[in-house]
């Protein structure tokens, strides 16, 4: 039984609200269950100094969390500066945002998404990753409206989804109780049927091959039902 | 005539919503115009090292902005460190607040508010004020309905609202356009009638001791709205 | 009764000694009672990058105490960083010395006026913009002397001065002892009769509009004082 | 066909010198091909904090490499700090090697396992897991032999391997040459035929759920294959 | 010739001015020719966790230069941090302290000396030395003086002098201008006739041990000098 | 007695091994006695700023330790920035190698050398000279094969030894045991006879001249024996 009372198989509800800061050329907030992150897409016609004049566009995401999303107040990040933990979430949402964009198609041009956390319930980088993308194609949407891209850069959404082992069972899109008690956690990011990254990872266990196996069966799951979502919000 | 329409003695729209979040003990959403800004109340059952074993109670602020809260998207603090503009208005915030605060009510326990600009358009200091009140006071109701606090520490609303000098005219509660043009701009902090702080500063001219009175008689009539507003959404 | 003797409206004794190092464009050493500041101009042909080939001049400011200027030590600021009192203090100078300035007359170049606190007791942020106008007035001179500007960008002095409210009485000039008591402080920078900066703020306490006037009735009557001094240092 | 004229199948020379430096309790210099790594563990009798009167050990790992350890030359870390990588790196070597211990058996105390590399050539990050698992072994053999430790905390030995798609095909255990190129790469740790840690990811590219399988079969491979070269160096 | 027109042997005027700072337990501006250092001495009767309870005192020291003691404008350390050379100098000044002091006889507590450059013209670690000794002895005297330290912890002072070649020719007290082009440059730490510290070191080039034994023959004289000044200062 | 048995002036056994890496363009591994320096140079055709269109040359270094090259392991040095020690040390090596070389010879580039200590028994800042020598002689070497030097710029070896008074003996080559009681410690630079650096200090006591000159005398013998080894690992 799941703390949460949800079958095993079974998403949080999701909900994607756009256009929700005028500043932003893209903007949402992504509510997966009790965690909520607003996102915004940045464009900047300047790229970073390795892809100057390669006629090659480039996206990069930023992550972070309010000092009181948390059940306890945690330190603010600008006092203390970035943790191993946010680095490695920001490098992992940028590179499966990445995986899914048209590099040529989107012209020298950089795109920022910015990940902040309102409120965490656990999966706050797989939000990051679905709310990230709908942010990007937003942007995306304006430069085509403008006539400053021509071809889409983007096809199908880039979406992700935690699953794990929790009480020796697979489920799937572990909220914070789940996620604080599971012994094998993993992250999945998809596009469309192919996969962009995975990280499934132990703290003081091990699993099977077997197990590994049907948290990826959950996952193609769980990421099929949010692009549907994706693909709703943007349109 | 000012850029929004308003007449020179208008304040913008306030909205506060209370609530907003699942973890804090206090918080709202202040909206005072475009600007929009997280406010959450923390309390902590420890005080700083220098009040341990006082008896006194402590109130502190810390400010942020989202990197795309602005026009264009601003380096995020937490990869660059605090600036000495941010930690100047968290500094301000959290004086503010314990003005505002009976410290031997309160008891020994520490209240940390956050104060985070999700959409900036001017005055995102003097809105983290009025909003980090209301965050404060609901978690010092909270505290009072446990019974860990007896007396209420908190009596009228700490409010604050800039006024300014734009196009020669004394103007009340600028928003971002005015404020990049403004030759002189101040902020006040008020409880009822008396006064908490003032700062009033030109950059690059000089100011009348007369052109002072009438920001300071503008500011005594925005403040008594926004206090009404933060009673409002405290009862 | 003041704890120095001093009436309610009376200045300490100000001396202004100038040239006092032999490398700075202009400096002096200004000792307003007890509190003794060291101030040098330095005049760098360069401007920051903002002003390139815009043919206006900066002022800026730098500020910071030796660690043993205070009762007891302090820890060193080139082992920690600047504090954001520190901060805050610098910027304040900067703002100050520019709102007397016509960058105009100064030609794009940059002077940077640096503010070391020998010894402290009370009133280091006011002293530093008295002592800190003077360096520049002689790095100016020096400038005009040898032709390089041709109209004194300066005209009347900027000076600083703190008043508060202390065993309720408002008080002119606070010392140490008076300000780490008092309930209200004030620092007022003008030039003539102008007001460039008020920075009027309560710990734990209010004050009422009828308080404030007084105290900027004589910061006025003090900022009269130190004009006098200022202009005779640098004639 | 592969740079290196390796079969797809085929590892890199592997080879494991043991107690290569005087002070640690464990140490060994391990070779994959071009990819050599010091590795040493610090026995600590003081547990950080969390862990203090619990009964249980830790195992934490840190991770750099020398500046001219690479074909060009990088910039020291001491003097920049470590960057997103690093701290990525080494929390994935804690983590694996946590998994294959026993916290209870090895008693309240912990284990520092330093992994520097010497020359990189592809795979450090696994090489660092293979060899930091001796270097503990190692140590945790001579607290068994001491006497302080008395029901062996470790069973099998914890591996890694990269594996990826290169020029279209899976291959298994990519150098730098290969890894540079890959459109996909893995990295696997296993304990025996378990799992402990899954981290594939795509960079600018995607893959179908049957490349992975095949990337997997690799790794299992080379993982036994390591297993029994870390045996053979503890005993 | 020396740049100064001073005899290869001549050391520059020195004069030492004790008690120019109220608060500090010791103090002196000396001045080596138109190298002016700020040296105060500041007793805390706490020491650093290695000496607690061990019944040993701790002098130490630390170093550093306003922005403008140099003839162009140096970065402010407290923005950037103290440099290599900065860490250097302090390092050695409370080396060189330590070495005089019986520090059974100091008794456990902590005397930090702090030595500010107000104007350099050269040589200004050896004339921290020399005031920083002045102002220790003077905070050790009120020690003795109040009964808190009965045996002198402090017998001879102890000095420091530059010597180098310039322009082929041993010399004594190097002047800036000298210093900068010297090939050779040497610091000797003495007290009485005995050696503390020698830093001699030459920058792309080299020399001869006859010519260093020159170098501490002329060290040797002008340590003497020096010494008479400081005991002249603390009688 | 020596804890080692050495005679007073006997050197530690010396082994030098060459071109342990590939990567740089010249490397060794030093062993003096147990301390195992790692030494790579790197060539740069850039130079530092300061060096632009000069035709000159540059040779710097940079020091570090592995955590666990101590008898009780040590912070990482990139977790916690470079020590005070470390930046000092750093500085030693490159003017000590600078001092050796002929850099218009060189020409406009700039080679690094690293000097990791991988095991550290006393003596790692002389060991690192002398090896760091080595690694910057092969580099030049190679060099001079390829045609980007004509004219070798280094001449005879850059050596260093430690030399101190343990026991009330002048005694040569310090190891750990020594070096931690020694009252006098000093580490002598030498180019074939003549002298580049002297670092001689005492920590809470005094030397006298004469046994300075025992301490030159030791060195000057302790060099010449390390040249020849020096010699002979780059024949």
């Amino acid at each position: 039984m799941r703390p949460s009372g949800r079958n095993l198989d079974q998403m949080r509800d999701i909900s994607i609200e756009t256009d929700i800061t005028k500043h932003a050329e893209g903007s949402c907030l992504i509510r997966v269950g009790d965690t909520h992150v607003l996102c915004t897409a940045s464009v900047d016609e300047k790229v970073p100094p390795f892809l100057r004049n390669s006629g090659l566009g480039w996206v990069t995401a930023e992550y972070g969390m309010l000092p009181r999303a948390t059940t306890t107040r945690m330190r603010r990040e600008a006092k203390n500066g970035q943790s191993g933990r946010t680095q490695e979430i920001q490098r992992l949402i940028g590179r499966s945002l990445r995986a899914g964009v048209d590099r040529v198609a989107l012209g020298e041009r950089q795109i920022v998404v910015d990940c902040d956390v309102i409120q965490a319930d656990g999966g706050t980088r797989c939000a990051s990753i679905c709310g990230g993308w709908v942010a990007l194609k937003l942007a995306v949407n304006a430069l085509m409206k403008a006539g400053d891209v021509i071809s889409d850069p983007l096809s199908e959404p880039v979406s992700a989804v935690s699953c794990g082992i929790y009480a020796g069972q697979p489920v799937l899109d572990l909220d914070y109780p789940e996620d604080s008690e599971a012994g094998v956690d993993g992250n999945f990011v998809m596009t469309g049927e192919r996969l962009i990254e995975i990280q499934s990872s132990a703290e003081g266990t091990t699993f099977s091959r077997n197990q590994f196996e049907k948290l990826m069966d959950l996952a193609t799951q769980g990421c099929a039902e949010l692009m549907k979502e994706q693909v709703l919000a943007v349109s």
